[in-house]
């Protein structure tokens, strides 16, 4: 889940309030200083500010393609001085009183999604649009790469993990798989049998990749402009590879199809030129389901897709099917390691970031910050 | 249903075949001269081709808007020679020997889509894209507005008419009703209680809003240009109209709707415009169902929509729906006859295409041509 | 929704905690005192006892079938000294310091059903299940009969009501609008054009033939044993009465079905009769939707049913549709005051089980207690 | 699929059409005399009866569950003289003049299900209640334990085979596999992350096994009497075995479930006792899915299921995702040659009936017959 466009909603408080929910002690966060400054740094420790409010010492936590851009200041609603970072697992450190599902010590999973539990949204599990939620971590409200990190909602919020799981895969379920799985497969009602096509081999089309196989497609069809991710993607259960760069994709995809096109593209990039190839290898009844962060638009070719029986979906990952994410984690239906590319302390957040920043590179996908 | 676009398939065969099913006596019909040139002359009366075959003797049929795209020339597929016309009701004059169905005398609604029963497509119900049928009459073979017509796969593309019923009626189900009803209001997924828009009050817009409310929704919003069309939709149900010429739309749906816009937003005009507003009235959640058909790209605001959880659909009827909407015109929770302004004998068919040719001045909606 | 069965969950908590949330104030209140006892009496006035309660002062409510039940002694869970009811609307008398929804002087409508919010069940909208709450009012907790009630998990049990609404109809939303609708029309599937049959003309039964009317059947057939019922049915919209007791209804509606059954039977009694007699009017491919509160097993014909691809549903009510309820109400969809036949004032709530414990000879459907 | 019940439907033709068919020349059948009365004899080969048929050479073919039930006179309709078996793989010996998908020489799966592709319920794709077919082969009309069998509607009821592809495997989708997955997995709603449990382990649990794993559950638990199959199961991917035989089954699935229950239960053997087990073992909100054939009532537990929000599902197979899992078969997605554990020339057809009679002894599930 990455945003370079207009922020959701803004932060309706002034500045003070942050001083509210502050204790006297200090931790160290990865703070935004403006475009292209960030800095490791002291920070007041959080505390309760609301009685639905946890704070959790976080354990481990990661990097998102939108921190990147974060950084690079294409999210003006992050401000100066704001603790980046929206997903991790962490231990309860402690509690507001009208918190019923969690207790000190309890170890939790933090969803990049905040939900209050109670709005219309969030009785319709469209958690992207909590009236007080949705994407604030990190962007609205301070965020998961530091030491410690308020969990408003904590409830509706956190998932508790079971003594002995695999706490560093679980990462993987605050964004990027809900994310790859929600937005990507089954927007794309990926269906046994099916062709499909992911434009983008990024962490976030590696995330549909691996989820597309719960619904067991016949074919998946890669495609990227990077060799390495490419590769990577077959051992991650691609079934076709396709190098746009050297390839008409186009071309290929219709000799591969009997003409007829996928059966669901999904856009994992979010640019106009990988949009537009999802519909052109689109087939007649098929489905486009965009993951991908769009700053710009896209020409919709309705000349032709008009009478193709296609849909198009666009989604902010609601998060609701972590649930459903943490029981094929635990029953090793998938494998989130997979993802995990690079590992870091915590305290070495900048050097993550270098490494991150240059993914292809460093044949990154996620790296690992361990507290 | 209707197509201004390049064709979905072209004629395979030779013309040499069109004499196979040619019997010695002849018939009037209305003939495709190219463009701006078409006439009410006479032709062979059509025999039986093919053992799926059956030749129906028109009592009603109607004209459509893509009629008169074809009469502009904007349907290269339809060429000179061609008969126009792709709905109606008439009585069985012969069939083949591997009709089933239906016999002779048998009183029938043709389908716009002729359906070979045992294509990919047609196992799937999606009969717009039938590899032998689709939409072909009027267009690759000839079609209803002639004394008689040759429908292939009969069983699979014609209805049975009980006695008694009303057949004027039931001219509206051979494309409008199911056009409206599947393009419109099933992929728009319109629910009780939902808050929709109609972008467009022509006939499909008309055919939208009378079938919505199958499902009752609280609030169907018309949009048009036309102050006639808008308030004759009043009497259709609409609840709300708005005129786009002169007024702001987007601000008044958004007053309307607490600032959250419109469950579903149904395009049935088929221009960018009216497509880029149906983008900025949608709601968080909600969905773009396109009936309109289009013959220039449009431009999708993915910069605001990737993260607004939107579904957009279009399709071509394939009206798999027939049968359904059949039973609601039977039991009256439907009235199709409100969509028919005026009424021709079938030799009046060029004076009928005058009127419908100007449909706002002569604030027509749909004319019965009765033979 | 009502139960005759063993109580879903009990109370966990000893008897004194109900004194944790008394004021020193008391009220009259409808009170349960074992088999066939019942008494208007002073109970103290309840209070805040969880952050999340609300106490509502009650406006109007109504006696449901279960209440009934609960008076025969058939709810074993229900224990003396009880406040009975679990339907009404009223005005927020006081918020515990979580609830965020609601303030002060709010008029609200009470759900039958309490809701976390936060449970695994209610984050799949299945709150009949909430491990916190379900059926609890009037049940495990102190109910709706009385002039004030304890409301837990505010937010997500009660519905805010707008200025100048009809709130005497909105009383039918508490439970038996979308119990019809929820374990009726839509776990039936009921869609246009298709046939129906409703088992039991009984206030329930209304229910359903009131909003199976939003998806625009061809068809509904009523059936039951009372005259006057059914002749009321066909002015809520039955196109057809069965009286069971002097006709063959298996008979009957296969005359009316071409020996096909009905798409959808909703079994809106709860005995094993009524039940076997959907078993017999479904059609191949129909639906069994069970509303009825159930004593005893019925026998499934599995021997001619497994070959039918029939699909059977049970479900106590879950409410997850009262908003989209709302809404019909408020444009007038649907008209809920055809469902209230008798009007009292609360203190005659005596008087007014008289009168709904014969509703057969009392012609009565709900009635509403007004305070 | 199999019955021991009522016939479907009853043959409408006196005996005399079946000379129709008949050519000059004999070959070899499988001929049902009567119950307990079977033999390989001379029977002639069929020739085209209808313009819609294909007379298809036998290359491979199976022993169902159902022969066995005929073989000792359970399906009435069988009559002396029927050539019985339903399933297999074949080469195109001729065809009717009206088939237009396949001609001779072609190498075609038979599908269980006959198709007319033409009326009511094949236009809904229950292809199951087709009015001129359905379950018919075996049946009503002689079937394909034999050198040669007429299909009828052969372009709608036999499906290509590619040159290369493993026609062995391609036998279980004639019925077992079509069968597993519509009845049990898809009507079971499986989906990742889900428990479920299969109540059977003969061939069509284990086609249920099989095909449940496209959607990843994360538990499988397989439930029998017989300690062998229940270790096969292990190897096809069962999570948990239960041999009821000797353990509580709902004892061990609760403890199993956190007390809950799974999510969807397939009842695979057609019984009263293992139906009711499901009931005894799904969760509140879950499905049972039926497959087994019954021949006699069960009791359902009203009392408690009614407000358990369960959905029941029975079906006969309709193979309407042959399709789809001929797919998954060429994508290797699935291994159906492990449910083949015998092997047979056609001639040894009494030979093969001994061993499939005997299949707990024999450690048989299916059975190839090649010609």
């Amino acid at each position: 889940m990455t945003t370079i466009a207009t922020p959701i909603k803004q932060e309706k408080s002034n500045g003070s309030f942050t001083d509210n929910n502050q204790t006297d002690k200090t931790m160290k966060a990865l703070v935004y200083h403006g475009p292209g400054k960030k800095s490791w740094e002291d920070k007041p420790k959080p505390g309760i500010k609301e009685p639905t409010d946890a704070v959790v010492k976080i354990l481990k936590t990661t990097i998102c393609g939108t921190d990147l851009h974060i950084m690079k200041g294409d999210v003006p609603a992050v401000t100066d001085g704001r603790i980046i970072g929206h997903e991790g697992v962490g231990i309860i450190e402690e509690v507001g009183n009208a918190v019923s599902n969690f207790k000190k010590g309890d170890h939790v999973l933090i969803s990049c999604i905040t939900s209050c539990g109670k709005c219309e949204y969030c009785k319709k599990a469209m958690y992207s649009h909590c009236e007080k939620g949705g994407w604030i971590l990190g962007n609205l409200i301070d965020g998961c790469q530091a030491e410690y990190v308020r969990i408003p909602y904590a409830d509706n919020s956190l998932y508790p993990i079971p003594a002995g799981a695999d706490e560093e895969a679980l990462v993987m379920l605050s964004d990027i798989l809900p994310t790859g799985f929600e937005c990507g497969v089954l927007n794309g009602k990926v269906k046994p049998g099916d062709t499909i096509a992911i434009v983008g081999a990024g962490p976030i089309g590696m995330a549909a990749l691996l989820t597309a196989q719960f619904f067991s497609p016949a074919e998946i069809i890669m495609i990227d402009l990077d060799d390495n991710r490419l590769n990577v993607s077959k051992t991650f259960g691609a079934t076709n590879i396709i190098n746009s760069s050297s390839e008409n994709v186009i071309e290929k995809i219709m000799n591969l199809t009997n003409g007829k096109g996928v059966d669901t593209a999904i856009e994992a990039v979010g640019v106009a030129a990988t949009f537009e190839l999802c519909e052109g290898i689109v087939a007649a009844g098929g489905r486009i389901a965009n993951i991908g962060v769009h700053g710009k638009p896209v020409t919709l070719h309705m000349e032709t897709l008009w009478s193709r029986n296609i849909t198009i979906t666009t989604q902010l990952v609601d998060t609701s099917t972590t649930p459903m994410l943490f029981k094929t984690v635990q029953s090793k239906k998938i494998d989130p390691n997979k993802l995990i590319t690079h590992h870091f302390r915590l305290d070495q957040v900048m050097e993550a970031y270098e490494t991150f920043g240059n993914a292809g590179k460093e044949k990154a996908l996620k790296v690992i910050l361990t507290a």
